[in-house]
């Protein structure tokens, strides 16, 4: 498998679920503004992804998968069922993850997050329209998360992989909504910190992010990456 | 099984799903301004789902199914096999729907029309930023139906159910985009407007939107509902 990520996008929520699981994949790791994949020739994300976004992943029978809620479901489908990162299917438990991935991928990553820290520059009146939807749903979350450990209940799943990135993103500078009104989100969020694959992948991707010269798209468009 | 669902709203393709599957279902229908639902007691809709939003699902079993990517793949799950609603688990066409649902939830319900009919009024600018976002998403689906039938090839899905509501919704005047550039996706549209569930729902639903008193908030303040 070929996982296409960068550096902080939601892709960091494939990786942990990539190291979760034990599987094996080839990182290829790409610069969203400008779409040039390390290594490849220009427009290979593009021509896999025609929305030039990250996680894009080509499966080993050729599947191409884009959307992280479908990415998450497949990669957690490949590991042991005794990992619990995806419910049984047909399961109650299996269409509730499907229900909290998709929360956050639309009540929290496309409503707040992908405005907030979009390319295209908005407009700073939708940023802010963007940030103030985060409060209905980060309080359904810590409603949630209050007798629970995961989201599922008690064990990680690819769920939580999502969200992790997600809370990790929202406090962040450019977005700066504070988690302090949501203890019990703040204390699952330092809990699963200190999961070994969410360290691995936090510390690859900060050390990434902070390679001189890799992140700055006018490097790139230079054609010196 | 108990559906809330309210003229309209993304929950159409959920009523599509249920005719197409020929589920027993009751419609409970809800006023999503003031989340009050039509001989329930007040608060039941939020009780259910703390978003106030539709679809919102009760199963015969008791779980609470909301987001429509997780109400719409339980709904076909519920249908015989060969309806073809939803393809089998762990099969590639598993995951592309999954991808499709998701990619209309993310790329064009949260990222265009959840904004620009939000009903706690944002600023024109990020109305604005919201209807730009349309073109990208409308090319990626023009290119997939250039040579299929549905998003999936031949068969209509769950997916085509949730894509067939965001089409109709786009070019209405609140959101004003045009379909026009979009061949295949307006023939796509055509096509899919004379199935028997699509017929049927949006007569239910036209008829109920129009229903003179039902929809606007101020009546039902004034506990005329």
């Amino acid at each position: 498998m070929k996982l296409y990520y960068s550096p902080f996008a939601c892709s960091l929520a494939a990786r942990v679920v990539c190291r979760e699981a034990d599987l094996p994949v080839s990182l290829c790791r790409a610069d969203l503004q400008t779409k040039r994949v390390e290594g490849q020739a220009e427009g290979a994300l593009v021509h896999l992804n025609p929305m030039g976004k990250v996680p894009t992943l080509v499966c080993d029978d050729g599947l191409v998968l884009t959307e992280n809620v479908a990415v998450l479901l497949y990669l957690g489908d490949r590991a042991p069922l005794d990992r619990g990162l995806t419910p049984a299917e047909r399961t109650p438990a299996r269409y509730d993850l499907v229900r909290w991935l998709t929360f956050v991928a639309t009540e929290i990553h496309k409503k707040v997050l992908a405005t907030v820290f979009a390319l295209d520059e908005p407009a700073e009146a939708a940023k802010t329209y963007a940030r103030g939807g985060a409060a209905q749903p980060l309080s359904v979350v810590e409603e949630r998360l209050r007798d629970r450990q995961a989201l599922l209940g008690d064990r990680f799943t690819v769920a939580d992989a999502y969200l992790l990135w997600a809370l990790l993103l929202l406090p962040r500078p450019q977005c700066g909504v504070s988690l302090d009104p949501y203890p019990a989100v703040r204390a699952y969020l330092e809990r699963h910190l200190g999961r070994a694959s969410v360290r691995h992948v936090l510390s690859a991707e900060s050390h990434e992010y902070q390679e001189p010269g890799w992140w700055t798209a006018s490097r790139l468009r230079a054609g010196g990456a």
